[in-house]
Formats: structure tokens, C-alpha cells, sequence
């Protein structure tokens, strides 16, 4: 198949259909967790910037890209984001009653300082109007959350684990880290070599949740 | 490795770090473009079944799985899915003047009509409190992202292709298809089988926005 559509692959897109592709596709999101134990092993900053460049590959609204990723190493602003959890984990915990709560306290909801690398991801709002954007604005930040979406499996297949952990306060990690002017953190990753690979979230072994099958409607 | 953890992978995780596992899930991640023309060949049900089955391996909030799809193939529910769409786009293309107007008439920016198969994807607020939504609520319609994006790249590596259409009203499609009461709609995804294989996103390459590398700052 050769094509003369500006852009176009010439020989179809590489790979595609191949069912080993496939396979190894169906193997990593099977196998990618949301990781809170780490061993200390140094991540290497050119596999931190190789698996940053999946942001140069992710789907954005517009071609927008409208994002910004803070790496972080020191040992002083991990200790300060971890601050900011603890504070909204004791928050949080005030939702939850009886046996819940007491499940809850018991779990490990992150690695902000046994991970020995941290990404801040923030929303990067772009100048003007973005096409595609007008009925649905969030597609924005949508866009951002698909980029870190690919980098989870990027680092799955990498043979390291990732945790996103939702439990900070985004203002306090703007001003902690601090992130550009206009930018708004939109997650704290944690990254490293998993000490553990379960084979189910742990929220579904412990039995705080049930995996469940998605439910659809054919119309 | 062998490990006595509930829930752990005896052996460790399967295809963690092999090389064959993370070329393939480059290439998925490199190939997958935001299709917006389609061949007319049908999906079959079974695929759309498999390929659905991504929501059930995806990350989720406090694994709140938020999620609801709906498939849609019957062609009068498209076409006024495609209405909600036209109007949108004619409200959008008035905050784009001159050139840029010209540019933005002339774009093809969904296939409604033409894919085999429509999705409806959308968000169901849980009840009660989710662990992990304390101090960033948005997390949980960032769920329902990650499952796209993670569906995005199963499509591609299927040998099919997807477009996500955000230009449509949420509420109108809400009463259009419908959903399921107290459901959102969050996305509107096009797939079938791709009539093009562009290398390059077709907003790069008609000019319109250039695919830029993520700007990154070590800390």
C-alpha cells in the first residue's frame, strides 16, 4: 500500500494490527499498578527524559500540548509535598467512619519520599482559543491526564512502577516546587522501582473496592 | 523471585521491562493519530467487547471506575449526534479570524456519520466520599481519561483507529442517545477501521499548531 496524502506513512503505519504488538499491549496494562513501595535504586535521568518524550507522542485537544512536567530529586521539596498530603490525608480521613476509616488508615497512599524521582505535571492553560475546546473547555486538562496516562505504561513497560497520588493540595505544590508562572499542577507522580508487583490494585485485595466490569449500553 | 505477599505476582510481573514489550508499546504510542476518516467496514461486536474490556485494567481514583459507555451504531442517533457537532463547530469558528478561519473551515474534524462505531463515554459520579478526591475532585473525571487514553492505544494496536470528537454539547448528547441518569457524557469517540495512516498529527502538518518537545524543569 504506498499513498500520496501528505504525511502519510507510505507502507501503512508500522506495526499496526500486529498481534504481538498487541500481546505486549494487553500484557502492560494488566500488569501496570498504582505503586506506593519503592526501592531506593536511582532512576537515571536519561530514562526519566526518554520517558518524558511520550509527552511529544500523547494526544493533546488542538495539537494544544498545554503542559509543563517539573522533575523532582531534592530530598527538602519531596519532604515538603509530602507535608501537603499529610495534611489532606487527615482531612480525608474524616469522610470515612467505623471500619472504613479504620481500613483507610491503614493503607499506604504514597512514596513522595522513597520514590526516588517525583513529577510535578501541570496544566499549562494556552493563550487564545484552542479548536476543539468550545462545548467541552475541561478537554484541556483532559489532555494533560492523556499524556500521563501513555507515561504509565511507558514506565510499566520501562520494568518500573508508577503512583499518582492525588491527595496534595495543588496551590501548596505550586508554591512549594514552584511551577511557571500561569501553571497549575494537576499531579504529583511518583517513580522508581516497584519493591512489589502485585497482580490486582490493592484497593481490590484489601477490600476497600471490587474491581468490577464496565458497564455498557448498545444503541 | 518468589514472593509471599497476597496478591503478588509469584514470579514477578509477566513482560516487565522486556525490550519487545517496550518497542511495541512505542510504535502503538507513535502510530496512534486522531482519526477523522473511515473506511465503512463494520467493527465486529466481539471486538468492540474485547476492546472494552481496557475500562476493567484501567487505572482509576480510589478504583472508583466512574465510567459508563454507550456503543452506538444506529445511523439516526448519529446523525443528530452529528447536529449537536455542526453547531458547536459554527460557534467555534468565530473565535478564529482571517486566515485562521480559512484554515479552520477547511479541516475535517470528526467522522460521526462515517465510523462504523460510535462511543458515548461517560462520567458517573460515585456516591458517598472516594479516597483520593479530597484535594483534587477532578481526579475522578481524570479516571475516565486514563481509561480513553489507555482504550486509544488498544484501538491503534487492533489496526484500527480512533477520533475523539469533544466539539458536541454534553447535555444534548445526553438526552440524545440517552445515558444512564446522573451520567455525563465526557467524550464521544469515533472508531472503525482508518482510511488514512497519517505519520504526523494532520494539525502539524497542515500548519495549523507544530508538535512541540515537553518543556521540562529539574529540580
Amino acid at each position: 500500500m504506498t499513498s500520496d496524502v501528505p504525511g502519510e506513512y507510505p507502507d501503512g503505519a508500522p506495526g499496526a494490527g500486529a498481534a504481538g504488538d498487541r500481546d505486549a499491549l494487553w500484557r502492560i496494562m494488566a500488569t501496570r499498578r498504582d505503586h506506593r513501595h519503592f526501592r531506593p535504586d536511582p532512576v537515571p535521568r536519561e530514562t526519566v527524559e526518554r520517558l518524558l518524550s511520550v509527552f511529544e507522542l500523547a494526544p493533546s485537544v488542538g495539537l494544544s500540548q498545554p503542559w509543563h512536567v517539573t522533575v523532582i530529586t531534592d530530598p527538602a521539596l519531596k519532604r515538603e509535598v509530602r507535608e501537603s498530603f499529610a495534611d489532606v490525608r487527615e482531612r480525608e480521613r474524616e469522610r470515612f467512619s467505623g471500619g472504613r476509616r479504620e481500613l483507610y488508615d491503614s493503607l499506604t497512599l504514597e512514596a513522595i519520599e522513597t520514590a526516588p524521582v517525583g513529577l510535578v505535571v501541570s496544566f499549562v492553560p494556552p493563550d487564545g482559543a484552542t479548536l476543539g475546546t468550545t462545548s467541552m473547555p475541561a478537554a484541556l486538562e483532559y489532555s494533560v491526564v492523556c499524556a500521563i496516562a501513555h507515561l504509565w505504561l511507558a514506565v510499566t513497560a520501562e520494568g518500573l512502577g508508577m503512583g499518582w497520588v492525588s491527595l496534595v493540595d495543588p496551590e501548596r505544590v505550586a508554591a512549594t516546587v514552584p511551577v511557571p508562572e500561569g501553571a497549575r499542577p494537576l499531579a504529583y507522580l511518583c517513580i522508581g522501582t516497584p519493591a512489589r508487583q502485585l497482580a490486582e490494585p490493592l484497593l481490590h485485595t484489601v477490600g476497600w473496592k471490587r474491581r468490577q466490569n464496565v458497564d455498557v449500553t448498545w444503541r
